[in-house]
């Protein structure tokens, strides 16, 4: 038995998430439709993370365990002939039959865009958060360094999350402005459900005066959902990378 | 009566181009449904292009010619609220009364974006032509030279056009690669039916070895389309510029 990683990118925009569900169509299972496709057999696809719907990844790992001898050039060329243009195989590559792209991950890094203008922007509709007010960029830099370190991150998860091991480590933030662009990076050993999205509005509900700066760290130690800022739209956010060491897929 | 002259950004994925027609959505229709809701009647919008379905636009000119005394400020506002999210109105100006968008333009950019990577990319599926071999952009750059100048292009041009004057300036071109994404940019005083996805694909076609290098204007004299190289798809076509001198709109 053969355990292929592959390297995704997609376009979530049409997608309910990664994520199987009976509701709509799932970036998951374009993926095991595709891979049906080639190898004639129905098989499981296990992802490195959920993605929302309306979430985009730069760069996703998830794993098949195959009895197949496929090449791994050559399956790369068969499933992007066969999956929808919003999915991209970027490489597959054979791992340890233990390797697991969620429990292995060392670290992920995040990428929330937000088109900071009056205008609105038409080519990135479904692709950056439209925030008007103008954004001050290093001071919303110098607020995240606040997210830096181990903390219980209770607070900054929605409702509906099952996971009980809430402390997460998160190893850097950056806010960065491109023109009318502004790129917030978060990177860690890992995320609740929707942790990006309300630290994100956090940061915005500081810009606003909503929240008072220099005050992240006794949020996140209250634990207190309601402290925390608004969770900012899925559209802005990408899964930027994903990392597992030296043993990397 | 006023005339006022809209600056426009659009995403012409979901768009049958500008010109109102039977068979589809259109720019032009639109616009002409956001200024009925906002003025309560029904008025003609003049563009400064026809631009075919999926085709883009950074930047496009229309004008409206009207009674009302509305403020230019507040209508773009009111037009961007009611307007869907693939089109964007930047400015508005009040123009003499017989300014024109199309007469007197005095020159028009495009911009032609193509993927050139052999993995396809997600974001990009409706924003550039996806082609898989390496283009020499500096190469290609030096080829598209040839184009500058005052020719008749007839052969760069595709039928089911009633234009009988062919001739038109090249005023500049450039071809760059940015990482894996070579544009084309061409400036001119105005363009054929198509005639910018002939440029482009008669520039692939040179790096194809399909038309020899440094033929192109023995090609553009002969005025044969059969001659020239294929049509590029639309999606990765952007009206990019357009300029009226110093009456600008």
């Amino acid at each position: 038995m053969r355990n292929l990683a592959f390297r995704l990118m997609y376009d979530g925009t049409d997608f309910h998430g990664w994520q199987v569900q009976p509701n709509g169509i799932t970036v998951q299972e374009c993926l095991q439709d595709a891979v049906q496709k080639i190898l004639g057999v129905r098989e499981n696809i296990t992802g490195c993370s959920r993605t929302d719907a309306g979430v985009h990844a730069n760069d996703f790992c998830c794993t098949l365990r195959t009895q197949s001898d496929i090449d791994c050039y050559r399956f790369v060329g068969a499933l992007n002939a066969v999956l929808p243009d919003s999915v991209a195989v970027k490489s597959c590559k054979e791992m340890p039959y233990d390797f697991h792209p969620r429990y292995d991950c060392k670290s992920k890094r995040y990428l929330y865009r937000i088109w900071n203008s009056t205008s609105k922007n038409p080519f990135l509709k479904n692709y950056a958060w439209h925030y008007k007010s103008y954004l001050d960029a290093e001071f919303l830099n110098e607020q995240a360094q606040q997210f830096i370190g181990t903390h219980d991150f209770a607070g900054f998860c929605s409702s509906g999350s099952s996971v009980e091991d809430t402390v997460r480590t998160i190893f850097s933030c950056k806010v960065i402005r491109n023109g009318d662009e502004v790129d917030f990076y978060v990177e860690g050993d890992g995320f609740l459900y929707n942790m990006v999205r309300i630290m994100v509005g956090s940061l915005i509900e500081i810009s606003e005066k909503r929240i008072e700066k220099d005050t992240l760290i006794a949020i996140i130690e209250s634990k207190d959902r309601e402290k925390a800022g608004r969770t900012a739209p899925p559209h802005g956010l990408y899964l930027d990378a994903v990392s597992y060491g030296e043993e990397e897929a």
